[in-house]
């Protein structure tokens, strides 16, 4: 799993959460990585960070860089970092799509995050000479947020043509953007992701709470894959599509 | 000067350069505003937050917000935040623009910083609900940073379209884009801008250098202007279209 000692030629996002767990997996047969981490005073971040650190480790990815964007949840506007603002229960019972699309945006959506995310990876791509930037966004099925959809990353591509050097060629790849949370978890045991070491809850650290979007989502997924997701959970949710055990 | 009460429709960017200084003035008649300011590890960080406070309290600008991104300087790749990458001296007998195209872009670019400050104003924008983001950004006769011309703001634009909440409306708006530098300072008499209160020197911060590009591209622009720059400065160039005195 070394990268070795040549050159890392791509940057990946990597959160910690079960996406960019196995968009590492995906990455790291196509190039040597470096590995980027944002705290941005989300409530689960120490968590995140020991994700990242061990999925780092377990990939043997050693450039790594971790900035603060902390200054986001000054900002605010999100119940990621403002524990005033309540984290939806999901409801388990209805397409989860469907259900988020009802009530509009998620409280959890992060004003305009994932430009902050991109913007550190495209400055690092082009000190570092890295030509591809891999995260691991995902529209169907998933978050409904404005910021993971692919026309988003098809005008991020062209503000990087146009804001960096003439020289500089950076690309933002998103392996899973059109993959259903099912397929991820398929995609990541077809990779050997290391699914053990990701963290996805928004609310906890020491188990997964189980009943927000994010768990909600994983667990959904793992179970419509037909795959045990083995991190402890406080409350697994039973689906409609599940029969009582 | 006071904006008065109402909620601020503008956010504008100001670094407490005369380019952002100009733009204040200009914008602050346009609607009531809000000041971002941020501080990436630039060299003279202390001296510019200072000239950024006074410029927000000469225009009663209540609403502040200092974002630290001094994680750029952890990127490194720039003389503005790493003091082993030498500034270049700017050649005062030659025209500024047709120099640093000979020679590139400048060792003064902070790779993709631009990106990074607007990701924080649209957030902040989209949380405050401001609909307008105030850039001094300047292309001709200027810097020659790949972040700093109209088709970098165009796409910038779609970027937050696509980014944000479907309601969320926020535009870039660039007003000295086109400007010549020398422009910039007659604008700024016109609009009253307290130019005394600004600092522009990538060096120093007790008095301006006088040679470093920053320095040379405002001394140059004043000179051609004829108004005297009342701020202090070490050195002041002489240029080849000016008399001995």
């Amino acid at each position: 799993m070394e990268t070795g000692m040549t050159k890392p030629k791509g940057i990946v996002l990597l959160s910690g959460g079960m996406d960019s767990c196995v968009t590492t997996a995906i990455a790291t047969r196509e190039c040597g990585l470096a590995a980027l981490h944002v705290s941005y005073g989300q409530l689960t971040e120490a968590r995140e960070h020991h994700a990242f650190m061990e999925i780092a480790d377990y990939y043997g990815l050693a450039e790594r860089l971790v900035v603060n964007q902390s200054y986001l949840s000054r900002i605010g506007g999100s119940a990621l970092t403002d524990p005033r603002i309540p984290l939806r229960e999901a409801d388990p019972s209805t397409p989860l799509r469907a259900g988020l699309e009802a009530t509009g945006i998620p409280a959890s959506y992060v004003p305009f995050r994932n430009a902050h995310f991109l913007a550190a990876a495209v400055s690092w791509a082009e000190v570092i000479g890295a030509g591809k930037i891999y995260i691991g966004a995902v529209e169907p099925d998933s978050s409904g947020y404005p910021d993971c959809r692919p026309e988003y990353y098809r005008i991020f591509n062209r503000l990087i043509e146009a804001g960096t050097r003439p020289e500089t060629r950076v690309e933002i790849v998103a392996p899973l953007i059109h993959m259903r949370k099912q397929e991820i978890v398929k995609k990541g045991i077809e990779f050997g992701a290391p699914f053990h070491l990701s963290w996805s809850c928004y609310r906890s650290s020491e188990k997964a709470c189980g009943t927000c979007d994010s768990c909600v989502l994983r667990l959904r997924a793992f179970e419509q894959a037909g795959v045990e997701d083995v991190i402890p959970y406080s409350h697994r949710v039973g689906f409609a599509s599940r029969r009582a055990v």
